[in-house]
């Protein structure tokens, strides 16, 4: 396996036109170590070996050591999943500036198979994608657009208008360019919104490419531990906790006064139609095993 | 029940001579509501009622609204104590400066029978107490300890030597002042670590205070919801739920493969004294009604 | 003069199409001195009044009584705008989504007669205006763009894309809203860099809207300390310090000398044409009276 | 002269028994020059060399950039200075912890003829020490009190009592141990307010070796620019402005009139005592080499 030494620099190719590499970066699972053994001190030192000191920390929301890894990147995105990306804020940020200099000539393009579908369940996700032959008509209008929206701001240029004021109707899906610095409990924390489900498409194909090809091999052992407790974490709530014991123990009927109580299941127990909450509940039962006994 | 206007200013005390009480705030659970539905849009406006949108947000870790309500405490603490609040990054502070004014005349004094013990299996906690005829005299020891610190700190003062050099041989056990102001998303992160059991009871006791007695009132369908998704939320690793499954499902042997592989029982199937990973494996199954095959 | 209760919840039109109106707030210049007296203890109780408290605060730097104080606004600008805004780390934010609404059906327009030029000298400033003739023309192009770009984006929508894809050929002149609240230091600190005359126009009238009409409202001593010792204090160098000096006390080619050693002045004692830094001197000349004697 | 490299590890002794070491650093002046030049894009390529463009940005207070390189100390420090310090909230910690190993067995001793007098005039500063003999006698008496508390620490500890409770009552002056890790730009914020001459004393000492023996080998183009741009640079307020522009142009009423106007002299023009603001006035005008028209 690579190590990281081997891949700074590297670009790490995301969308059609964007990427993100490592520029730069400072300590690994080493450091962690050692700065969770300067607060716990020398009673600890002996007992534990590296993993298992990352994995207890990781395990129990000691975050601070990880913060004593930092990372830098070379990122090229689109300015929408940019938008995205800037919300965190504790990261350190350079981004290529068009009041300076010309924007960059390059806009994400939509392949005729690729509009994904509006769902109506689930607000945010956008998973199916609309049938291929529509999708061309609208590929060739995005394309249109990207043309004129391209040709008016090199106009504008031509005539001598600022380069801040020329750029103001260059569509959302013009590249830029950022260097990002950030250190690795934030950006773990990144990982955990952006390489979620919920998290949109684009920003979800970054987020991926630095969880899985970088920050595993930067810091293999955190990266095992975070995969652990978080990633592949089940989290349940009061609500979910007692109603599970009620099914476990085998007391169908008092699991079932519980999700009525709290709203889950109707009067006459049936499920609820609009409620997420139920059907977060269902899919953890199904991940441990467990029959849903009101459907 | 009171609201939150009825306690503002009032001092809730804690420890022997501590206190919080509340300054001054801005919002609710109503501003909280407003700033999602800003994020949300219309769509979300008609279906969902306020309860169900903070219990939305504060399920699926949407914390941004939760910034919007803020909050400004007056407290009263021992520096030690004070030493660990101050370690929360995202809150504004104003510490009674001892540069400037005559330090607070008050230490925190320990009761006989309140010297806690140093407990082996838990490096952090410290449940039970000393035989309360040695704590006396330690006791006794501390408050002449306290009285030579305050003789030595006003002698030196009688000297004509600077207030900020004075102080340098205080007890951390003073008692120092602060305004603390924080919003509702951080205050919240800083009850889930400081009401924790692992918390050092001292501060635990400002946590509770604060939390039970004074965000309880202040946003009553935040802190509900709060309640059930963090504070009494069972988060179950990845390791966590394969071995349930296998539990549940009842193929026991499976599950203790997985065990034994991950470390957590030894090869032969027997509990590994010094995992503390199994300990707090066992306590989740005592909680989920799960018999633990392994004992 | 209207105090800030009378002008809560009232937009400041900013721009075309954009306003910013306070929604609540916490605190006030009384905020400041009451935070202030308790780092500072009792002895500055009785011989400082509020105002030259809340100067000394500000002309020193002591920022962190500042921070007591909070503010939320209702915020609606140009996303191109709302980009170099939330470049401030420091508020907390909720912006309007266009993931779960339809994208806000505005977008700033430019009149013939406010195309700014791009100029040479300055890289970043644009301050005189093209001609309007042209104007006119930039001006129809524009709106022709705006408009296809909305019924691209109506078009995707009406065929069932997610708005999340939608939206991705929004020109960045497109209106968005949020809510923005963030401390009285920070704010102040924002202040400092978007009403500078080197700030992009339209993020600076978003600026003076808020220090002009609001903060000068909310907190009339700090705003006019923030005047005296921030938006007009004269910053000099080492280098300016010390040429200054030498000019003063008539040592005029001792000045010169120094000029030339810091390269601001060419070996021969002319006027370096590059140099940005020899400019800004001249300036800083200019203010205090002092003629400039190398022209 | 050394590099950092050279100096990486090596401890600068601060104070009686603390020191602080650079563990791990990122980036350089390069890395700060990179960053500008993706924000400032190819423009600026071309003209500026890296001192220039180091020292616009510097003084034009373009500070991301320089979040570009990151530093990680080893520090040790008493805790009342440590106090200090952490109120510093851009900073990665961790810190020796007294909860899970026994205290560090070494309190900052003061010598004899180093216990400073509280001056009248600067509230903060304490320059002038107290006379030796009687500071003999004090510092006789804080060694008793060193000895008795740490007797008494240790006294607990053989009891059983736990750490966190056992350490209540350690002096202030115990020495504790950091990793301390933040960016080049916030470091300087830091360097700013702690190497200032109303700074205490022993915080002073460290951000001087800090500052002089460490950031001035890592990044000398930015040490310089810092040091001629902020360290040496001179503030003048509104007011400062329109006094000395009086003063420059022979107006030496005006001057008097603007000063009375503002109460910085008294109606009949004479020096008003009890004005800090006067004083510094008065320093600045000695800088610039001009007489004070009213003493």
């Amino acid at each position: 396996m690579k190590t990281l030494d081997d891949i700074v620099g590297v670009p790490f190719k995301v969308l059609d036109d964007g990427f993100v590499r490592v520029i730069d970066y400072m300590g690994s699972d080493e450091a962690v170590v050692q700065a969770a053994r300067i607060s716990y001190g020398k009673g600890t030192k002996r007992i534990r070996e590296d993993r298992g000191l990352i994995r207890y920390l990781m395990r129990h929301g000691h975050t601070t050591p990880f913060e004593m890894c930092e990372i830098k990147f070379h990122v090229r995105a689109p300015m929408d999943c940019w938008r995205q990306w800037i919300r965190h804020r504790t990261a350190n940020v350079n981004e290529y500036s068009t009041r300076y200099s010309e924007a960059i000539d390059s806009a994400q393009k939509t392949d005729p198979d690729a509009w994904r579908k509006q769902t109506s369940t689930n607000k945010q996700g956008s998973e199916d994608c609309i049938d291929s032959k529509i999708g061309g008509e609208l590929s060739s209008r995005e394309n249109r657009l990207h043309k004129l929206s391209r040709e008016i701001y090199e106009e504008r240029l031509r005539f001598g208008v600022s380069r801040e004021q020329a750029r103001k109707d260059l569509p959302l899906s013009t590249y830029t360019e950022a260097y990002w610095k950030i250190d690795l409990h934030n950006l773990l924390h990144f990982l955990t919104l952006r390489m979620d489900l919920h998290a949109q498409s684009e920003i979800r194909s970054y987020a991926n490419a630095i969880g899985n090809k970088i920050v595993s091999k930067w810091c293999p052992l955190t990266w095992e531990a975070f995969n652990d407790y978080y990633l592949y974490a089940l989290k349940l709530s009061r609500l979910d906790t007692e109603i599970i014991r009620e099914l476990i123990t085998g007391n169908i009927n008092d699991a079932k006064k519980i999700a009525i109580t709290y709203g889950l299941l109707s009067e006459s127990g049936e499920s609820s139609k609009r409620s997420r909450e139920l059907k977060e509940l269902e899919r953890k039962l199904a991940t441990l095993g467990i029959l849903v006994p009101w459907t």
